[in-house]
């Protein structure tokens, strides 16, 4: 079968009268590498460098059981253990919950949900660059507003007709976070719009929106297990508000795949929601990484945003960033480099382990005295 | 927060001005239940009884490592080593296989990537009843195909002008299955249409059109490790096909999910794909135990459709099929019912194991005793 009738997936570039009407223009997101090499240090996806609970995995290995013969049963399609266990953090009830394989999943349900209307939606142009790209494959209509010359999301931009709204707090890729009066003045402002923070990186600092569900209607945030708890290799994310808004994400869910989330992935989500010290002690200590790496980069003359995120965005305006991404690479550092170009010049540094963090400083601390 | 403001989702039959446009329209698909209850004979959602391969828990148990640090990390978004052993398996390359968190999302992404065309679709009218709610999610139009007399899919009926074909081999609910000669008869009388052969039961006595893909660039086999690889519990799923069909789900996913199969999923997919004496020593005992079944079944008066699926579609003349599974319910047996009119009459009765079969004709004797 070796005939040239096939071609490995990275060099297809084609169309096809048998795809449906639009497949063609869609512009896939790109996720950072997973690279397989050994011995890397890994700063590119925002993985938190701690692992998961030791409940987590006590959870797995008890649903596993001792002949896998559980896993040949379906999971429960409501995923009702795991939506109590947020409800219960939140102090919300069942269908103030939607559950999803990754938050990914979440934010496509809301996209096809909640988001599409006669109006664009808005969203910053420095921001999670899959929004786009749910936009082409839901044939939503929206518009980016700028942020402001020091990368923040301004309240009174987003005050103006629109058919939804959706940013992560604190946003991505620039770490800034938004306080939470100015979420409800957003809130407040917008009694016609659903708003929706993704909160991808909110237990690093920022204050969640969750607080306003029970005041507004048409607030709904997003949360994912993949990095305060995390799980990125497991898949889990929930969106939490008013039963109407969870309702809409149900029925897309329901007439999509009964059953998103699997047995393991259930149980680990329950664990990890519920084992709050060790949520508190690692993001505590990715805090502190962070506010260390922070320090270091600053004398080693770069420019960083003020994060509360696990992640630092810094430029080091004596070089070139994506030069200096491809230098830290072949020191086996990788970082993650955006082509917009109001963010060029910047790079997207995970906070790691103090060793990794160390390491980093170290290969760039070489790549400085170099040139 | 117990407020007025929440309700149980249940009694949930709301719109809200907030929802994007068409979800109010949808009707989500209903799966068949998934009690709690203990010592069930749970025959509705044709699971394996046999469970997954050993070689399946001793990868999930090697992914997950000693300290579950490894699920911190992403997995690899294109799952690699799963379509390499699917592409081995059928002697094909990883460009021709797609994979999915179970074969429904697998589906969704064939509907949404391949079947949205001008002309309506063509399925049965007696099918997996998530087809047309695929259908309404991404606003593919279809017409329904009624099956013959005696519930088969009679080709010539699918030879004119359409979007695209999709059936269940052998279907579902009716376990029927159509000979590759007629697929082959199909796949060369539509060249211009997608022709989807969901292989969901294939491996319980059908022959899969896997070997017609290198033959037919229309011919897109779906299949699911959640029946002859026991794996419900994971959900695990893929399509294979010619380059061009599968870059079609590649581009619907990267839009939607890059990382849609989590570690250990990933993990256990390429065991329960690789244990091919296990595959074969199982699924053959589902055979056996469904000729048996099918012959009990007659001998209570029964008229069963031959079946080569992992469970029977049968019908009792003298008595009414929905009152006839309720009485099995209150033996502690669930066996699913469809309400469609052509099928009312019928129960489908998944295949268990020889205790669960002996279980289910022992409490059926019981009900004939006392009617």
């Amino acid at each position: 079968m070796g005939a040239p009738f096939f071609h490995p997936l990275s060099l297809r570039n084609v169309m096809s009268r048998f795809w449906s009407a639009g497949i063609a223009d869609l512009s896939p997101y790109v996720p950072g590498e997973q690279p397989q090499m050994q011995r890397l240090i890994k700063l590119n996806t925002n993985e938190n460098p701690y692992g998961p609970s030791p409940r987590v995995l006590a959870a797995i290995r008890e649903a596993l059981g001792n002949d896998a013969d559980a896993l040949k049963l379906y999971p429960d399609p409501d995923a009702r253990r795991f939506k109590h266990a947020i409800a219960t953090r939140f102090g919300l009830e069942l269908a103030n919950v939607h559950v999803g394989n990754g938050s990914d999943e979440v934010l496509a349900n809301v996209f096809q949900g909640l988001l599409r209307h006669d109006k664009p939606i808005l969203f910053p142009d420095i921001t999670y660059s899959f929004y786009p790209v749910y936009c082409g494959l839901y044939d939503v209509a929206y518009d980016t507003v700028p942020l402001t010359g020091t990368f923040e999301i301004r309240v009174d931009d987003y005050l103006t007709p629109n058919g939804g709204i959706i940013f992560p707090n604190p946003n991505a890729p620039t770490g800034r976070v938004l306080a939470s009066g100015e979420i409800e003045r957003l809130l407040a402002g917008n009694p016609d719009s659903v708003v929706v923070i993704d909160e991808a990186y909110i237990d690093f600092g920022g204050e969640s929106a969750a607080g306003l569900i029970a005041k507004y209607p048409n607030l709904l945030v997003v949360q994912t297990l993949s990095k305060s708890r995390s799980l990125a290799g497991l898949r889990l994310g929930f969106a939490i508000g008013h039963p109407d808004l969870i309702e809409a994400l149900e029925r897309v869910k329901n007439s999509f795949n009964s059953y998103p989330l699997d047995r393991l992935a259930q149980a680990a989500g329950v664990a990890a929601i519920e084992d709050e010290a060790y949520f508190d002690e690692t993001r505590q200590a990715v805090i502190a990484s962070r506010e260390a790496l922070t320090a270091r980069l600053a004398a080693l003359g770069f420019e960083v945003l003020p994060s509360k995120a696990n992640f630092v965005f810094a430029r080091l305006p004596s070089h070139d960033a994506a030069q200096l991404a491809a230098a830290l690479r072949e020191r086996s550092v990788i970082v993650r480099h955006f082509k917009h170009a109001r963010v060029a010049q910047f790079l997207r540094i995970t906070v790691g382990t103090e060793p990794a963090c160390q390491a980093l400083t170290e290969a760039l601390r070489e790549i400085l005295d170099r040139h």
